[in-house]
């Protein structure tokens, strides 16, 4: 088997013969590219999550961070790992070559991501720092991108996003971080963060933190927050670094998981004497943060993403190791069989596969569509590649992080009790991967993203734009052998998810307003269903027209040698698996959501109806 | 708010107005117990529960069993809170008062131990001590019993199921443990076992295994294993301690939960010198582990249920005292409310809830339909009870821990940031659950169970004579306010689940032999939401009728007045929540319940058609 991690022959279908990324190579802005290259920077990616990252992840679930004294130490080998990731240009992969970046594709560094989040402590201070500089890059004075800017992107420094406080989580704008204006322009920054990852640490000699806070005097609410460049030590003119800037990390919590990720505490100005430097104009705060969010949203769903792939793999070289009971098929008591033939275990493995196959597609297609936005010949084009894009990120966000438990869940139970022990690292998957359906706006804030803002987007066109352009791939698998019924049923769910706008609308036309927060979760499930099942609907009519190509050309007629074809080839294996996930998901998976449409349109609003006192007396 | 642990009212409710327990006390078995007996017996458990072992949980998962030079010390207070556990008789409640116990009926045991598992590694002491010490009655010699069953009823010493090795879990006949015949008539016991609960710990001076092993010369196979009594020190003629019978521990599990309970690995005879007395005959060793299974696997049901209870009012008491956000009714962002006031936490509450007060009933009514066993008037009637326990038992067994790990997520997604700190206890619910899904039979293992032996007895007939009697309480319901509706979708989807046995059966004559075992987990799910929904309707019809009285009563005539009601008065407000929880399930979950049914219909059989190689190259 190769590796454990993410499937290279997936990851190259879905890129190459799936998207075709490589057109985005033609003339213009990626055309120092090409479908080699592009393969060449995947393989050094694997390389680099293989041998470093995913053994640092295992390390760090032991080894984890450490609060001692106000100071925070990192599992053993970050800081070493985090310099050479910044030297293989895996920092700024995007970035144009005049700062230094790599001036690729988005869907590139997506693709890497999935095999780089499978370790995510370490990825955080990849994303954080990035993130933080890309915001100072946009809105930034030129001496704040002298001074923070450079040394962030050239990996000397890290940087967090300090937004959380301890009433203000989901709801940042109660926040109460004061920042009071100096005479010189800058601002004494006085109030606690908590939740902050990577807020202290010893990884970099200097940490840069975006700081949240109101302006003495400023409107209540979001609104009124302005966003600061906070130094953990203050930057002299000439780049060098001065005395302390008065903040001072007070704790970090003891979690589930993500051991190696320190989440601090921090204390700003305690001494009064944290100066934050404002970032763009006072009071575009929340504007500036919210143009990082749909990256960073869709970064944390390929976390989702790397840990169901992960957990896929290792449950199946399990299963393929282990030998325990009978075969079904050929009962013999006395002769154990590896568990990977046993039907229930094969069913648990297939929905692990075709979910991560679908949810691969969709999250490297959402990376594909914002560089489209990037190379979109007219204005009209690119804002159709925008309002894409904002569609699918709440999907992308929550679906595959709410996978990643539930996969994490399913691989120990294919281990059995040695899951359960920390001898094999499923059971640190499912510990790690719960929070990721919390931060970055929770599951049920991405589901009322989707339902209030992206569904209603130019007046539901959007939406039923996307939805109408999936029948083509629908036609198309009309004409396989064997497909019509698995065709039928996926229009047959899409359709009826098609409906969900105006179902929502008459149910709070009919007197429950409310109806639609009661619904939305749902929707975003059954949303995030059939997506994939379109992408997965997509590459099985591709794989198969390869499959049969591959069928001709290896003269295997009838249905006995292609079978003993697909033993034999690995590339006719690895098409007539890709073509089984889209079976599977849409035999096994559609008639359900079908399910959870109905229940969407059933009209129960008990939830609602039931007052507080009687969850419980 | 009441506890945090169950749900009192509900409990009282269930036993006895739903279930109407009290009438067990008539003449017979049960005369001396009434239902204030209960009633005691219940709030002294709670205080039990509340008081010792919860506390005690929390702490063991910090201070966890130690491993130490082949001794294993356990959580401090756990020697203390066993004393005090086994002097309240909660060790033998429903034994024979000849032999110490109280004779108590089966299902107040049952609704005591939802609210003892709030300590599942405390539990295992008493389970396993009281299973082991429970087949010596059933099996033992009188000297047996005395020397054995006595201490360990009496809670002097402990006992283990000594069952799982290396290569043998889910698939106990391919063990390799050995027994040797000596001329006394005892055997010398030789072998390895793994994850074996308490067998190694401080917290009795001995320790009794129960251990499987395979008599030289006796067949392969389940029915080739005997069962001994493998004392951790041999027992003199007048049940002194004798000297250490050579079993080792080698080690203990690091594990994803349980931190209190030390899974050992345990090496029995490597000097020749352990000493096993034989359970019951040769070649015995499978029927006599089975008598226990139906209870064992009753009581890690109970364990799962004990979590998602725990989940939900822990959730339930966050969701009330957490403020964040505006409200959706009154919307002011500068006003903060309680996170219960918004609609997608009452979905997960009500979620939680529904589930919760469904599965309370399936499980008490479990142990109730034991208890009509052993009072049956005659033999068909007892066989009648008996085949519906074992109808149930799978999905008592599996439904209610994969719902465990559910929800203690969910209460986790509830808590946002802070759910996934340790700070709260909801991670630990999470992490501990898991490993319920695995022992005593695996998820999969109880839905073949379900599908291959129990649809079937009396071929079909206990299935559908079980549902078909579910349609009284549909009629009722069809007669209350506002239910119609309800009723149908209740009886739609009962009536879908019906037909699945034949389904299975008619796609497995298709061609397909192999689709039953590819749907059995699948089937166990929808059956588990059939009858679920079954117990909360036919609560809700209770409940309903007792708040129509109650509104009457009160002179509420309007539904103003009625809602006013339900807030002033403690118990409108349960019976209300009692009402919207079946309406939740049924008008929420049940048309996903089709859907789930329409998928084991539909015919897919991609998971069997995959080929190995095709999972992954």
């Amino acid at each position: 088997m190769g590796s454990m991690l993410v499937d290279e022959r997936d990851i190259r279908f879905v890129l190459f013969e799936q998207l075709k990324v490589q057109e985005l190579c033609g003339n213009g802005k990626f055309s120092e590219f090409s479908g080699e290259v592009f393969e060449m920077v995947l393989a050094e990616a694997l390389k680099f999550a293989e041998n470093i990252l995913f053994p640092l992840n295992i390390k760090g679930d032991k080894e984890s961070a450490r609060f001692e004294d106000g100071k925070v130490y990192s599992t053993p080998g970050t800081k070493e790992a985090y310099q050479r990731f910044v030297e293989g240009g895996w920092l700024t992969p995007c970035e144009d070559e005049e700062i230094g970046g790599q001036g690729m594709p988005h869907v590139i560094m997506t693709a890497t991501h999935e095999m780089f989040f499978v370790n995510f402590p370490f990825m955080c201070y990849v994303n954080l720092t990035h993130d933080a500089a890309k915001l100072i890059e946009l809105y930034g004075t030129d001496e704040q991108k002298r001074l923070y800017m450079e040394p962030m992107y050239g990996g000397q420094w890290t940087g967090t996003m300090a937004l959380t406080e301890a009433g203000a989580g989901s709801d940042v704008g109660v926040g109460k971080c004061k920042a009071i204006r100096k005479p010189d322009g800058t601002y004494f920054i006085v109030g606690s963060k908590i939740f902050i990852t990577n807020g202290e640490h010893d990884v970099a000699e200097n940490i840069v933190h975006m700081v949240l806070a109101r302006i003495e005097g400023d409107p209540p609410g979001t609104k009124g927050l302005s966003i600061f460049i906070v130094p953990k030590y203050r930057v002299n003119k000439d780049g060098s670094l001065g005395e302390h800037n008065d903040i001072n990390c007070v704790g970090i919590e003891h979690k589930m998981g993500l051991n190696a990720s320190p989440t601090t505490s921090l204390a700003f100005g305690e001494n009064r004497k944290c100066t934050g430097y404002i970032l763009g104009q006072e009071r575009e705060g929340i504007k500036i943060m919210f143009h990082m969010m749909n990256v960073s949203r869709l970064e944390v769903g390929m976390w989702g993403q790397s840990v169901c792939s992960a957990s896929y793999l290792h449950a199946l070289n399990y299963a393929r190791e282990r030998e325990q009971g009978m075969s079904v098929a050929k009962p013999d008591p006395l002769k154990q069989v590896p568990i990977i033939e046993h039907p229930d275990i094969r069913r648990q493995l297939l929905t692990m596969k075709a979910h991560v196959e679908g949810m691969r597609a969709m999250l490297y297609y959402c990376g594909y569509a914002m560089d489209r936005t990037g190379v979109a010949e007219d204005d009209e084009e690119r804002q159709r590649w925008g309002r894409l894009v904002d569609l699918l990120i709440p999907i992308c966000k929550a679906y595959p992080t709410e996978k990643g438990v539930l996969f994490a869940s399913d691989a120990i139970q294919i281990h059995g009790g040695y899951g359960y022990s920390s001898e094999y690292p499923v059971e640190q998957f499912m510990r790690d991967s719960k929070v990721a359906c919390i931060f970055e706006g929770t599951t049920g804030i991405q589901a009322m993203d989707l339902t209030f803002r992206k569904l209603g987007m130019k007046k539901g066109k959007v939406f039923a734009d996307f939805l109408a352009g999936m029948d083509e791939m629908a036609d198309r698998a009309d004409r396989l052998s064997g497909w019509k019924k698995y065709a039928d049923q996926f229009r047959k769910t899409k359709n009826a998810l098609s409906e969900i706008p105006s179902v929502l609308a008459e149910h709070a036309g009919k007197g429950t307003p409310v109806y639609p927060f009661l619904k939305a979760t749902p929707v975003l499930e059954a949303a995030g269903d059939v997506v994939v099942s379109w992408f997965l609907l997509w590459g099985a009519v591709v794989a198969q027209e390869k499959l049969e190509a591959l069928f001709l050309e290896k003269g295997a007629e009838d249905s006995a040698r292609q079978e003993e074809l697909i033993k034999e080839n690995a590339e006719a294996a690895y098409l007539a698996g890709k073509v089984q996930s889209a079976r599977f998901f849409i035999g096994g998976v559609l008639p359900v959501t079908d399910g959870k449409i109905e229940a969407i349109k059933w009209g129960d609003c008990s939830a609602w109806e039931t007052q507080d006192r009687s969850f419980g007396v």
